[in-house]
């Protein structure tokens, strides 16, 4: 009997766990809240993830261990790998925490990444914006998550106020510039690499977002197959460098047909959700196969497929329970403003049925902008 | 938020809650066992079904209740539907548990059945034997399963040791002889009915069984369309006189191309595991929709699948997870003999390349007998 201990105790974690079962294993998961949605399929150890005595107790009760959120200290996911086998390995998460270091590895691996520059003080944010122009954004280089923490600096008028609301962090997290990207897509590559360094991307994902939220996937991306194929070696090079064994998302830019590292997501990722129903294997049994050192499933699509993500509270589900490939997905969270509470992924045999099915729940549901643009019907 | 009870915390319970969880409910189980496989992803109530202290605890946790099993006590299932809704109904539940009002409710309805005659005392059986001939079976009218509770009676001399093994129980939960069926093939019809009437039925699975024991389920069964709408046909018959809702299976033979009706499982059922990556909408999925009056899910395949069921002790995992669409069920029970301790689906595009699968995983795991029929390939 094999238990799996997952840091973070939200909607990952929870997928991990309902995914992994069927593989017989058991689950501890540490979270901060007693509520967490984890914990209504899973042991909820709650604790502080700096606090010793619950990671010990969390170390004792697990033969492994992984991460449902990013920014679990990496401290502590060391002090844990002293102790039990922590995947992915301690660095990979830190340099995912640190979007400095991230990008410096992307440009190192000769992955194209917009231009960035690191924001000591005041006088090197002035430095950068000469340099990179505007539009640009400061953000932190760490804690980040899903637009937190970010400033758009749309004129050299703003840098004042980009200074004003995050200076203070130059000292703490600290702070990195980077160019805006006009960017005519968002794509992200969900991928695994197993113990063994065996590596399988799923298809291609393309990815809208609302206020800095992912609202809408759609997989595979309308992309041709050598960007396809490109995207896919990018990810293959980072895991290879960071000897990462896991699930992960490299989250892309594409701009005049030129791919451009956004982000390392180092966990199960929110563009890949659509892989539940959507793919041979999904990426939660395929994240606990490779940190088992399991074989990896297979990575093929069945069909095409459309995630759409429920944010703050759930709307009605009978509009997606009424499609032929409509399935739900209901985290067990409370309502809250910002809050990821579930999904809805729609599976089609062809793009057609899926664009009509897109058609009929994003009507029912008052979702016709963001879905029209996805479906390509805009 | 809704919570479903289940009575029964076997392998079919932990698989309705792992399937219900993405529709936001929560489970509460009651077994007779603390080390019951569901109770390790939901909470575990320890009673007898026929203890009302331990069901009326349960029922103040539920909001509607279930059955992993049908022979829970046709009395316990009454008590509990005065208290909370009740799915399948305590009637449909004390039919399926008894063979006789079960067959006799076949011939009502005119699906063929095998002759069978109810067994009151010993001159009965002889005079059934008379009538029925033999080889025949004499089999007790309740708490039967996987081929417990039977004799079978090869010729006229057997009907003393079948009374010698068996008659005692006739005064208790009776007995039933039943003529022995010579068939070509085992198939079930898994369907589910929703509380509105709304009928769907997976398509018909073809099934081998060793000792009495399902071994290995494989669907679309090879049979031709009219013996599929006819087998679909009786399902429904009989759903619509129960005025069942949740999935069952109606185990059927056929016999020189004619249909003869087995019997009823008013539960999820083993020939149906298939569906969790082999359909649109997996039976656990759909029994549950069902129960809570939530719209039915699509019974279509996703190509084609056989599922390998694992009795005793579960083999090496790893053939099955080398397999492009291999998918691993480990139900977290202690190895015992005759225990179903889990189950391995393949899944594929084509009946070639699943032939193909089946043969690598028969030759890895031994099981190379039973695969072969099931192949297609003896």
């Amino acid at each position: 009997m094999t238990t799996v201990g997952i840091l973070g105790g939200g909607q990952l974690a929870r997928m991990l766990a309902l995914s992994g079962a069927p593989l017989g294993l058991r689950f501890r998961v540490l979270d901060t809240v007693a509520d967490a949605c984890a914990g209504q399929f899973a042991p909820l150890i709650v604790g502080d993830y700096r606090d010793e005595a619950a990671l010990a107790e969390f170390a004792a009760q697990v033969d492994v261990a992984t991460f449902d959120f990013e920014n679990v200290p990496a401290e502590s996911a060391r002090w844990l790998s002293e102790r039990v086998p922590v995947f992915p390995n301690p660095r990979a998460l830190s340099i995912a925490q640190d979007r400095l270091a991230e990008k410096t590895l992307f440009r190192e691996l000769g992955i194209p990444v917009p231009a960035f520059a690191d924001v000591a003080d005041r006088a090197a944010l002035d430095a950068a914006v000469a340099v990179i122009g505007t539009p640009c954004i400061l953000k932190t280089r760490r804690l980040g998550y899903d637009g937190k923490g970010q400033f758009r600096i749309k004129s050299p008028a703003d840098v004042d106020a980009a200074w004003d609301a995050l200076g203070a962090q130059a000292a703490t997290v600290g702070l990195i510039l980077e160019a805006f990207v006009r960017f005519e897509r968002e794509l992200s590559v969900v991928a695994v690499r197993g113990r063994d360094g065996e590596f399988r991307a799923w298809p291609l994902t393309e990815n809208w977002h609302v206020d800095g939220v992912l609202s809408v996937s759609l997989a595979p991306a309308r992309v041709d197959a050598d960007l396809a194929a490109q995207a896919d070696a990018h990810a293959r090079a980072l895991a290879e460098a960071l000897d990462y064994v896991g699930v992960f998302a490299l989250e892309l830019f594409c701009r005049d047909g030129v791919l451009l590292a956004n982000e390392l997501a180092p966990r199960v990722h929110n563009s890949g959700h659509w892989t539940i129903e959507g793919s041979e294997t999904s990426q939660f049994q395929n994240h606990l196969r490779a940190v088992l050192g399991l074989p990896l499933g297979d990575t093929r699509m069945l069909g095409h497929a459309c995630m759409l993500n429920w944010i703050g509270h759930l709307p009605d589900a009978e509009p997606v329970l009424r499609e032929p490939g409509g399935h739900w997905h209901d985290y067990g969270k409370e309502p809250r403003a910002g809050r990821k509470v579930g999904h809805a992924t729609l599976r089609a045999d062809s793009p057609a049925e899926l664009a009509a099915a897109m058609a009929r729940v994003g009507r029912a549901l008052g979702r016709d902008d963001i879905v029209a643009h996805a479906a390509g019907i805009d």
